[in-house]
Formats: structure tokens, C-alpha cells, sequence
């Protein structure tokens, strides 16, 4: 008799094809779930695999638009970025996965949840917490001893999978227009070659195409990882980037410098909650929601160029700048008047000349 | 009778040379004062022109040096960037320039000091505000009309005077090792032709020579002045976006992860008082020095090659890592319990799980 | 002819008067404007004196009801309060007051508006900064020579209008029931005598009755205003300092821990905008629209005794508690393995330990 | 044989001799530890059954002079509260207590620690963390089993040990003057009778006394574990009150305003820490240097009363005070120019017109 059903997140790989026939072996029915987020996979080899190996039953499911909407925009919008660096493709990519998880294993029955990832890395706290968050009452069924089978830790020959070397990439730039609203961008326009792009899907797929051709979004970083370990990762991931450089700058033309900095303060918080596993958080929930209140402003068009592994940016335009040409013009005085400007200047330095004074009176040297 | 004495910090040009003839005629005495920060500039001639338009006494001050060790060297421990783009040249430069002039005032009884920056430039803030906070019984001596000569704002020919187009850079790279110490470089080899830097400012001459030579360092951006307009800057810091590379690398290398996400927030608050003028003040004094602590054991070395305006970490070393390679790697598991990641993240989940259920009785969906 | 027409914040004080002859011997028409949010004034009184200086206009306009909506409600959605202490009544009035002055001056055609807060005072940043940010093209009549009128500062016989000394105050507590609802009150019931209320100003004005009975919410403070002085304030808040204990009650019984941690930082940046004068800026709206929505789920029921200067919390209900009676007793285990605590703890100390072994290999001692 | 030596934190109750019977019957050798740090406690009676139980060794340890200055001292000085309310007796005396119990096991050469704290408790992980980081190899015993045999949760007859009911309490006031420097108190004089204290412990005990025939210092409030339950706390910190009262007042008298931001903002993060058992951090001891960095001008006298379990502040002086009479006062100029303010102001405004006129243009309501 079955101790119950279990739905296993399956890659095809030797890890999840060895938990696969553990959790039978222990009596388990096995569920394979397969999530395509947009890797580079032969989905069906997998699905015959977990066939032969005994899953009872198998899902494929395509999440690309839904992980482009739900989770990388969001990410756009907060200029997501992990301890200054890192872009977080993997951490945005397991919510996503354990979410559709989750609803396959209400909508089947199954009371238990199962993965590949090991005790070391960040992905299972990712995994099961967003399990847990949504599912409370779930069981996720380990699979510790299988990692023993694990290959020797070894750089494979070409560790860059979409980006091209930067030192072969053209000699060309690309340039693109992209267009935001709400701080996500609707459309893309290549203006070297007229090709336009405007659905959430495609303009991303875009974007990483053209960020690998040119080699944009190469890292080698040691992070800190959620349990207190410091851990090396390389990562790649052109398309973010791009989005990254361009979000920063039409968000920066548009948004009241004060909220910018609130919005800072929240965008970092986001990076570490999502890193951290809690994408399914009051916190972040909260969080996202303001987020996204501080982008309703944010549209526009930005002008860049790609090029060697760089984006740079060449010129920016919105109907809801907050860049008054006239008032900032040197040469044009407009009602701006230079006395109050020393007025600000003085008010600002009585705390500054108090301090001296006292310091003074205390026999300190500056 | 003289109406007392002015330093005016003097270029040369045709701005500081009007004020310097415009205070003359109102009945000043006038010393002129020219720093030398690095910038590309004939000292001598300027000396003449002040000398033929009457200045009493002139200045020229090299303070490269302690630009680079008090100045440039703490905003790098503080990895400080303005509005995560800008890496604030001028804005470090400054109240370096400003504390010399009041050095001078001081030195030669002026009671009064002047310079070109306009009213609504961010300049104008920081040299006021350390001339106040150095010396608070100073008089700022204003000159605001002669802003009205200024040429029509026009891109010159060629904007970047230190970078190389990255289009025209050169094809192979400069593989350079810095080493650190208390978060600040002490030495910088060039693997490539084994040249080695070991002062300060030799090495961050020679970071902005690398750096020009490969493009690194250039932005165009819109930035929120402190009185709150946002304008357009065009900006090149080859030396320095090297550094940066470099120090956060190192940095997060060595740094626990908790004291880096404090620390983190006291750079971005360094950022904007260095950006606003506060650089002296009380409460920069209080974030230098808590940035300072946090460097202690920021150590070790980086290995980063610099090519077509990107700089690349390839990697680093360091006696103070708290990166520990056996803990760390997947295959060995060392005194770590795999279990005990599993206590980790149902404690974690115990906060969310309470959370669906409480929206589970409130009927919410989720 | 006259130059324009000036509406200004009368009070028919002296000082205000003062203005009002002044602003008409330079030739403005004077529209006086009395704003009631609850002070004690005879506004008859001060209407027939305004006439007999010759004030074309005259608006009596009670506010209170929109000031105890509109402006304490979400400062008590914040728990705001400036510098750990200070609870801020008169900064919160400040924009009420002007909001109102610039719809009569739009409604009337006036260009320019006025008012008695004097140059060092927080006061006149908070009045002009709500007139720009409101009305931008509006002109601030400034009248500065009027303050040396202004008596010697001598504390009044009796410094507090609306608090007995708790020394003098009843023997016997006051109980209250406050209910909630998006962290506002709805309701309050004196569980001693029956009497209930349960719209907005009635709540406000009747806490303020008990509190004030209790001497509640008395406070002697040295605070730093925004053009960077200390003053010495003396406050007194008795129906705000029982709003802040209940609703602080309230909302960490039921609002997530880390989104409390968030919003704390929120409601302190709120508290320093309100206070220098911001509730009329971007960042204002958004952090007032990001507190709102953390309030969501902020409702349920505080009881409190208010005796002699205090307010006790005797306990608290809500249907929304993340408080789960059966997880946190300390004899029944429900779902929670003791064996998760370990682990939980063990992986929050791997950092310590390796952080520690690290200072072994240096040599430093703890 | 036995199995090892387990250094255990004995209390003399039922729990902890619960344990040390069951770690003999486990066969290890059990040395009993008593912290003193201030509880009304028989030692000597605890000392007896300790032995009776079979302990091998007994360590009774006054820590009371170390708890004041080590870990009182800087909660004071960080103004330290949780979640707004909570003052964190025992938080603080976690790390204290287990310090000393690490020094025994590493003179007695044990490799084990135990305790009876429950792992439900924050008291845990207090505990453990402090172990793991000061004794990185120690392994600690666990006896979870045992907490079943606890009583009935139930509110013993007076739940309060040290302070009296605010209504039985005197109808005189004390009035005391507190001198601090660096931040911490040096001396308390009690105006009333002229007693006067100077040694950290006696100043500490004889706030205890005042604060607890005043009835000050008690609370009801649900707090939030960090192992993510909200739990209800009752709680009384007489002298701890007091003393954050009075730090508050002289640290805002001669603090610099955004130096008290800054450092107000590393106070939440240090009680977070402690709360949650960090005290031994890298992150702690970082925001602990800051902070002491921070009082350094902290020094000066505050005069309050305690009366009804209320403190009043009644005054402050300073030799360091940043408050200048002259420059504050309303009918006295000085150097201050009215004009400034006005030019200060519409600086600040310069950003919120262009917001209004920005919202005008998209046709948006205020």
C-alpha cells in the first residue's frame, strides 16, 4: 500500500532520477513535475525518463510568461540586485517553480513535496519555504544521501552558457529603444535593425539574446549565502542586465529624489528577502506592493547601447520627467534666485558652525 | 582702505578672473588660490594671469596627495556611489579644495573667501559648507552676476578627456592584482608587463591610466541635485570604477555578511552626505569612522582584468576570508548536519505557515 | 490701488494683528482666515476685531473634524513620533491649517498669503512649504521687523492648558475599550461608566478628556528643529499619548514581525517629514499610502486603564491575531519539533563559529 | 566511563534538577553553574541540592558588577528597546550568564553545556548562540523531553516582584539628579535625601529601588520571538525605565541631530540583535563600537521625579550641549538672519512645486 503521493521537482539529471526511485523503493507514488522557465532542456527525453523509472504520473509545464510577469518584472521594478552584484535569476526562478509545485500537489492530493536541492545551497530554503508558505500543511519528503553521488566540484570546459565572450563578441553595438510604464517595459525597438519586440515574453527573450551576443552580464562574485556561509558564483545573465542599467536611469529621470531613496531602502530589503527564500512573505508581499506604488510614475524611453559586454546609456525621454530644462539651465535664471541659495546654505551650516564652536570651547582639534 | 581680504580659489578662466577683477574693484584685497587635484592644467600661466589682474598674493597648492589618502581612500572603503551610479569626483574634490583655501584664510587673516561655483550647481553647497564648518566666522564672498558671461551650454567636441572610446580600445586586456589592507589599496601589479605601484597616489594615478587606456569608467546620467533639481551629468572615473570593482569584491570576501548589510546602509548615507556637501560634519565624521571600523579586516588580493570599458573580477585571496572551502563545497559535508537545514527553514516557516492560515479564517485568498 | 490681495492666518492675537495693519499699509487688500482645530478661542472676538482693522474678508473655518481625520488618524496609523519622544500636535496641525488658507486664497484670486510663525521657528517651514507645495505660483508675505514686539519669554503661570498635575489627578483609573479598524480607532468605551463614542472627532476629543482628567501625556523635551537648533520644548498629549500606547498594542498583536520591522523604519521617516514640514511632498504621499496598507489587518479590541500620568495595557482581542495560543504554550507541542529549534540554532551559528575560528588564526583575542 | 562533563546552568528548580539527574543517568559527569546577576535567589540552599543530586562541581558566580557595566551600560547607551516597548532584562542577561559558563567549561575541560531553557523560548537561542560563538567546538546537551513536566501555565498571585502596584505607591515623589558621561550614568544624587551612589552596581541597584517603590517600569505586551511566534510578556524594568528616560534626555541635549539619526537607527538594530540572542556577533560588536563612538559628548546632568510609575524629566544641563540660548531665542537676532529661512524654504520647495506643476500637466488631482 502507497504511504502516500509525492510530487517531485524533475530535471531529468542523475539527482532527481535517483530520488525518483528512492521515494518509490520507500513506497511512495511519484508525481514528476517538470517547470520550463525558459532553460535549454529536451523536455520530452526528461518525461519518457521519469516514465521508465516509474512516476505515476507526469507534468510539463511551460511557466515562461508567467515567471517573465510574476517575478522578473517585479524584480525590475525594485532594481533587484544582491549585495550589489548579484541579479538573481536562480532565487526570482524557485518561487516560481514551487508555486505551480504546490497547486499540482492540492489539485492531485498529495500530501508530500520533493526536490533535488542540497543542504548546503540556498535553492531548498527557497524550495520549501515557499512550500511551506503556501502549503502549510505539506510534507517535504529529503533525499539527503543522494548527494553523495554528486560529481567532483569541477569548472565545466565552456561555464558560459548564453553570454559570448566579450573578447569575440562584434565589433558592432546594437542599439535599443526601450519603452517603460509602471516601471516595466512594454516594448523594445533595436534601432540598428528595426526589430520591435512587446509582449512581456518576448521582449525579455530579446534582451538576453542580444545582452549574449554582446557578452553583457558575465560575474564572478562570492556572495553570502542565507545560512551564513560565504560561497563563490559565476553567473551570467545579459538580459537582466540590460534591464537592470535601463530601469535605473528612466526610474532616476522620473521619481521625486526623496522617494527614490525610501524606494532604495525597500528595493534592498526586497533583494535579500527574495535571495533569502521569501518571495511568499507578508514582508515581501508588503514590500512588493509599495514597490510598485513608487513606480507609477516611472515611463519613458531609453535610448543604449550594448556593446563588449557593456550597456551604456545614451539618452532618455518621458512625458512625466521631472527634469525642468529651463530651471536647470545655468544660463537661464527663470524664478530661480541665487540669494535663496545661500540662504539654504547658511541655514544648513548653523549646525555645522555650532558643532565647530562647541568643539572649540572643548579644547578639541578639528 | 581695503575692505579686508579675499581668497578666492582661482582657475584661470574667465569666470574666477571676472570675480577676481570684480572684487578688486569693490574695494577687496584679493589672493588667489589654485589647487592642484590631478586635473590637466597650466599652473604657471594661471599665476600670471592673477598676477597681471592684481591678486596681492597667489597660491598654488598640490594636494594630490591627500586628496587621494583623506578623500578618494574613505569613499572607497565606503564604496560610495550616489544614487547607485555616480562615484562623485567632484563632489569628494571639493571640500579638499575648500579646506586648503580656509587653511589660507586663516594663515593670512582673510576674512573672506570666494570662488566661481554657481548658484545652481551642487558646488556652490560644498564649498560653502566646509568654508562654514572650518572656519564659521568666514564670510562667503558672492558673485552672481558674472554667471551671465558663461558660454551657451554646448557638448565640447570631445567630452571625455580621460577615457578612450571603449569602440578604440585596445584588443587585449591589462590583467592587474591589487592587494588591500584595511580596505584601502596598498599595491597594484600589472601581471602583464610586471609593473607595480605601491604609493597612494601612484596607485590611483596608474588605476586612471589603465582605466583611460581601456574606456572603463563613463556615464551618462541624470542625478537629483540637493536642491532638488535633477540634472544631466557626463561623467568618467576610470581610477575609480576600478577601485570599486575591486574593494567590493574583496570586501564581501572578507566581511560577515551582517556587519556588510550594516555597513552597506552607512555607505549609501556616506554617499549622499559627500554628495550634498557634509563632508565635514559631524555626522560624516561619525559614519567615516564606522565605516573605517569595518574595514579592519578587509584584506588580501583581487585579480581583475580590465578590457573594452568593463573591468572583470577573475578572483581573489585573502588571509582574513571567511570563505571556508570545505564548508562550503557540496560533496564533503564536514561537521555540518543536513538536518539541522531542515530545523532552519521550518523555523523560518513557522511565521509563515500562521500567516496562510490567519488568511485561510479571514477568507482571503492568496 | 491695491498691490494684490493677502489671506492671512489670523489669530487676533497681537502679532497677527500687528500684520494685518502692516500688510494694509503697504497697500494689500487682507482677507483674514481663523482655522478651528480645537484650540480654546473666541473666534466672535477675533472676527470683530479683524473688521475693525479693516480686513476686507474674514473665513471662521472649523477644521477639526477633517484635522482629526485626515491628519492624526494616519500619524496614528505611523506611531509618529519625532526623536523617541515628541508626538508632534502642532506639526500636524501645520499643514491642515495651510491647506485650508490655500483654497481660499485659489477660491478668492489672492496671490499671496501670510501668517505670525516667526523666522526661527519650525512653524513658518511647515505654513510656507504646504503653500508652495499646494499652491506653487503663490507669494509668502513675509513681515520679520513685527517680532520684536513680541514679549519676553516667560512660561505662563500655568504651562499646561489641557493636563491636570497627575498629582492632583483621581485616585481612581479610567478603563477603556478601544476598537480598531485598518489601525485606526472606531470606538472607545469607558468600561467604568458606559459612556461610548464612536465617531472620529468625538474619540479624539473625549480621549483627550480622560487623558487630560489622568494628566496623561505631559513632556519636557530638548529637540533638534529642522534648521538644524536645539529648543526646549514642554508638550502635552493626553489623547495622543493613549492613541499611540493602544495602537501600538494593536498592531504588534497583529501585524507580521517583519513587516512591523519595515513600517517601524517607515513610521520614523514619516515622523521626520511631519515634523520639518513634508506631509505636502512625494514622499510623504508614498510613505502615508505604504503605512495605510500596513494597516490592513490592524483591528481588534485594547483594554487600558489611564491613572495618574500613565496608560496600562490590560490585555487585548482580535480576529485577525497571528498569536496562536496553542503554539506558543510552553506544555503543548502541537506541530512544533523542538528538534527544528536546534537545527534552526545551529545553522544561525555556523557564521559565528567560522567568525571566531577566523580571529583564532589572527591571533585576536575575544 | 563517563561520557564527558557537562558544565549545566542550575537554577535550583525542579527543570534544571531534572536534568542534572537525567545527564548522570546519561553517564556524564555534571558540574552545576549559578549565575548571580542580581535574582532574589537561596544559593546556598541551591548549592546543597545541586550536591545532593550528585553534581561533581559547583560553581556559584557573582556577575552582578560585570552585568551592569558589560551588557547594562551598552543597552543604555543604545537607548534599547524591542519593538518599541520591550526593555530586555533578560535578553541582556543570556549572553552574560553563558559567557561565564563557556570560561568554566573551557577551565574544567568540559566539551558539554546545558540548560534548561525551552525550546520554544528566546532564552534558547540566547543561550546556544552565545556557547557556539565563544566556544565554537562545544556541543550542547539537550533534555527536551523534560518540559513536560511543567506546571500549568497560570499568572502567579503577584506576578510583579520589584515594583509596586503604581496605586499603593508613595504620594511623594523622589527627585533625582543623574550625571552621565559617555553616555552612562557616573553618579545619582537623590535630591529629596541627599543619598548619593557613583559605582556602576550601586547606581544600577538604587535606580531598581526608586523605580520599584514608584511602581515604574510595567508592561504588558505581545512580543515577537524570533523564531517568528508572537508570545504575551509581562514584565517590570524599574531601573531601566529611568535610566532610559534620562539617557534619552542628555543624549538628545548634546547629540548633533543627524548623528542621533544614524545612531537611532543602529539602537533598533542592537536590540534586535540582542532579542534575538546576537550579542556575540560580528554585527553586534560592530554596532556596540558605533555606538559607543557615538556617546562620546554624551555627558551632563538630567534632574527628574518619579512618581506613580511615571518619570518626569524636570531639566538637563551640559558642558557639551549643543544648545545655544542666544541663537534660539525668539526676540534675540544674532547672527541669524530671517531672510535665510525664507531663502531655506523656497529651496526646499523648488522640488515639491515642480511635483505639483508635473501633476498638473498628467491631469492628476491632488
Amino acid at each position: 500500500m502507497s504511504k502516500g503521493t509525492v510530487v517531485l521537482a524533475y530535471s531529468g539529471g542523475l539527482d532527481t532520477s535517483c530520488i525518483l526511485v528512492w521515494l518509490k523503493e520507500q513506497g511512495y507514488d511519484v508525481i514528476a513535475y517538470l517547470a520550463n522557465i525558459g532553460q535549454d532542456e529536451d523536455f520530452e527525453a526528461a518525461r519518457k525518463k521519469a516514465e521508465s523509472l516509474g512516476a505515476k504520473k507526469i507534468f510539463i509545464e511551460d511557466l515562461r510568461k508567467e515567471f517573465v510577469e510574476d517575478f522578473i518584472w517585479p524584480s525590475v521594478q525594485a532594481n533587484a540586485v544582491y549585495e550589489d552584484r548579484y541579479l538573481m535569476g536562480t532565487a526570482i526562478a524557485r518561487p516560481c517553480i514551487a508555486r505551480r509545485q504546490v497547486e499540482i500537489a492540492r489539485k492531485e492530493g498529495a500530501q508530500f513535496v520533493s526536490h533535488g536541492a542540497t543542504g548546503k545551497g540556498n535553492d531548498q530554503i527557497r524550495f520549501e519555504l515557499t512550500c511551506y508558505a503556501l502549503y502549510p500543511e505539506v510534507k517535504v519528503s529529503l533525499f539527503h544521501y543522494c548527494f553523495f553521488f554528486f560529481p567532483q566540484s569541477q569548472a565545466p570546459p565552456d561555464l558560459y552558457l548564453m553570454t559570448k565572450n566579450p573578447a569575440d563578441s562584434p565589433n558592432e553595438p546594437d542599439v535599443l529603444e526601450m519603452e517603460f510604464r509602471n516601471g516595466v517595459p512594454i516594448k523594445v525597438t533595436n534601432e540598428t535593425n528595426g526589430i520591435s519586440k512587446n509582449a512581456p515574453l518576448e521582449i525579455f527573450s530579446y534582451l538576453n539574446e542580444i545582452g549574449g551576443k554582446h557578452g553583457v552580464g558575465r560575474i564572478d562574485i562570492v556572495e553570502n549565502r542565507f545560512i551564513g556561509m560565504k560561497s563563490r558564483g559565476i553567473y551570467e545573465t545579459p538580459g537582466g542586465t540590460i534591464l537592470l542599467k535601463a530601469h535605473l536611469d528612466i526610474e532616476t529621470f522620473t521619481m521625486d529624489k526623496e522617494v527614490r531613496r525610501i524606494k532604495q531602502g525597500l528595493g534592498i530589503k526586497f533583494s535579500e528577502l527574495v535571495y533569502n527564500g521569501f518571495w511568499y512573505s507578508p514582508e515581501c508581499d508588503f514590500v512588493r506592493h509599495c514597490i510598485a506604488k513608487s513606480q507609477e510614475n516611472v515611463e519613458g524611453k531609453v535610448q543604449l547601447s550594448v556593446f563588449k559586454g557593456q550597456v551604456y546609456i545614451l539618452g532618455r525621454e518621458s512625458p512625466k520627467s521631472l527634469y525642468n530644462e529651463e530651471l536647470v539651465s545655468m544660463d537661464v535664471q527663470g524664478d530661480y534666485d541665487p540669494c535663496d541659495a545661500s540662504g539654504f546654505i547658511r541655514i544648513n551650516a548653523v549646525r555645522l558652525r555650532e558643532h565647530h564652536r562647541l568643539q572649540g570651547f572643548s579644547g578639541k582639534k578639528q
